[in-house]
């Protein structure tokens, strides 16, 4: 985090409770997570603990005996640390990101690690590409295809913008090897059924397939390469915060041609690899070539 | 779930899935959830599985040897089940609780359950009302203080309203016996920190303490007893659905008299147990008249 973003009212605090991870700042936090360069973000806590043990055995790090354990506590989020590395689980949507991104911005902050790169790993529709495509996001887009996020603060509406870093995200796309990788944008919504103009939710909807396919193809026009829900509100923070930051997200299915997942089991579990691959493979190069 | 809210394009589904349960409709799903009355759904998982195992003991039911058992996948949710109560996490924020919503929906109609209701049991901050209070809803709020639910449909904004059952609030605040319980409007935010006004977020806010306190004492005017991140949603699909609803949040601090939790860790577990044993009071109630 850049210093002049951080928020000058935490310096009154006597104590600062890190309430959903289950940390405080009367702890050692600089011995815990003072070396921390990577920030690695999932859904899922299993997704979360799966990428730590990967990123040990893949960085060479050693994966510790019965596996990475998690740190703090485990009722929000979960979180791992291996070397350099930190993999925490940030739920599903937007409001539960945002808890994380205040969260771990400012335990990085106290603990000394303030230039550490905050990179999403997700699964998300794709929108004119093959599934099991890769795309990392050059911005967020919002459910109205703008390239802002927008926050209500005491009754009042304010809008984010939703770059990310262009450097970080061709630098991902450039560690690729066989990888499918592309740039795109991620569109970022606040629902998967109604608000991704899926026709299976529980509620009559207020749209017919034509509308939707009108509004995917307009999407992807307008440079959407796949949908998930947490891209707006991420970028908008990590922008903000000073943070490098970077959406690397599979495509499961091209919305473009249905709304059903086709592919088979050990297919859906191989495009779900490859994101991790992808970044662990950006990791393992950044880290050799500081080293050199 | 009422007949005329209910997706037609179901019907068109050899299979549906309902991917975030980890359950679908080859399933006898009629066996499974026939007999449910009563969806009770909190923040984490935790609290789903400590609901569930005294849910069974309060309601004479017999806990299961080891306790409660989770049903389908917990990578997203934890959804468990005793007698006619079902006790689900909904995890953090709006997006997430409303893929919860849509797919326990169409769970109890496959499995013909479609007279349950819902209510949502959690934790909030209060304004103006002692810490410990539960106050159980007369409408959920926006952030706007507008009794209204904005989602984006096909880049189109969409406003449905958050009226919530008046005799289910009524009738769970008439179970109170010993209970601080009272009535009252419940804020909806999408975040925990600017969305609520706080002042110990990571970046440095837009407003000062004045200006939050005035928000705050305005919000209090308009009848808002609490503060929370999931009822506006909530309380607009389940009006969509036509399914009974309640909110029902123990205040563990007041907004008006500051942002630190000042009780002691015993009684936070006391307040939190307050809107548990406040809504297994009404169920008994209920359960016992219907077998009268």
């Amino acid at each position: 985090m850049k210093p002049d973003a951080r928020n000058h009212h935490l310096d009154e605090l006597n104590q600062d409770f890190l309430y959903h991870l289950g940390l405080d700042t009367n702890m050692d936090l600089e011995a815990m997570f003072g070396d921390v360069q990577y920030v690695c973000m999932g859904g899922s806590p299993v997704r979360a603990e799966n990428f730590a043990n990967k990123a040990a055995e893949f960085l060479g790090l050693g994966i510790p005996e019965g596996g990475a354990q998690p740190i703090g506590k485990t009722e929000r989020f979960s979180m791992f640390k291996v070397g350099p590395v930190i993999s925490v689980s940030h739920g599903m949507g937007m409001p539960s990101m945002s808890i994380l991104l205040h969260e771990l911005a400012k335990l990085l902050d106290y603990a000394g690690a303030r230039n550490a790169k905050f990179i999403r790993i997700g699964t998300s529709g794709g929108l004119g590409v093959e599934p099991g495509t890769v795309i990392v996001a050059e911005e967020g887009v919002n459910a109205m295809l703008k390239s802002t996020f927008e926050q209500i603060e005491l009754g009042e509406k304010r809008e984010y913008p939703t770059t990310l870093d262009r450097q970080l995200a061709q630098g991902i796309i450039d560690s690729r090897g066989n990888i499918k990788a592309e740039l795109g944008k991620t569109m970022g919504t606040d629902d998967f059924y109604e608000g991704q103009g899926r026709l299976d939710g529980a509620l009559e909807p207020n749209y017919d397939e034509d509308k939707k396919m009108a509004f995917l193809r307009r999407a992807h026009e307008e440079g959407v390469r796949n949908i998930e829900m947490e891209s707006t509100a991420f970028a908008a923070f990590c922008l903000r915060a000073g943070i490098p930051a970077a959406v690397v997200c599979t495509t499961l299915l091209d919305r473009l041609k249905g709304d059903q997942v086709t592919s088979t089991p050990e297919q859906l579990g191989q495009f779900s690899d490859s994101a991790q691959c992808l970044v662990l493979q950006y990791i393992r190069k950044q880290l050799s070539q500081a080293t050199v």
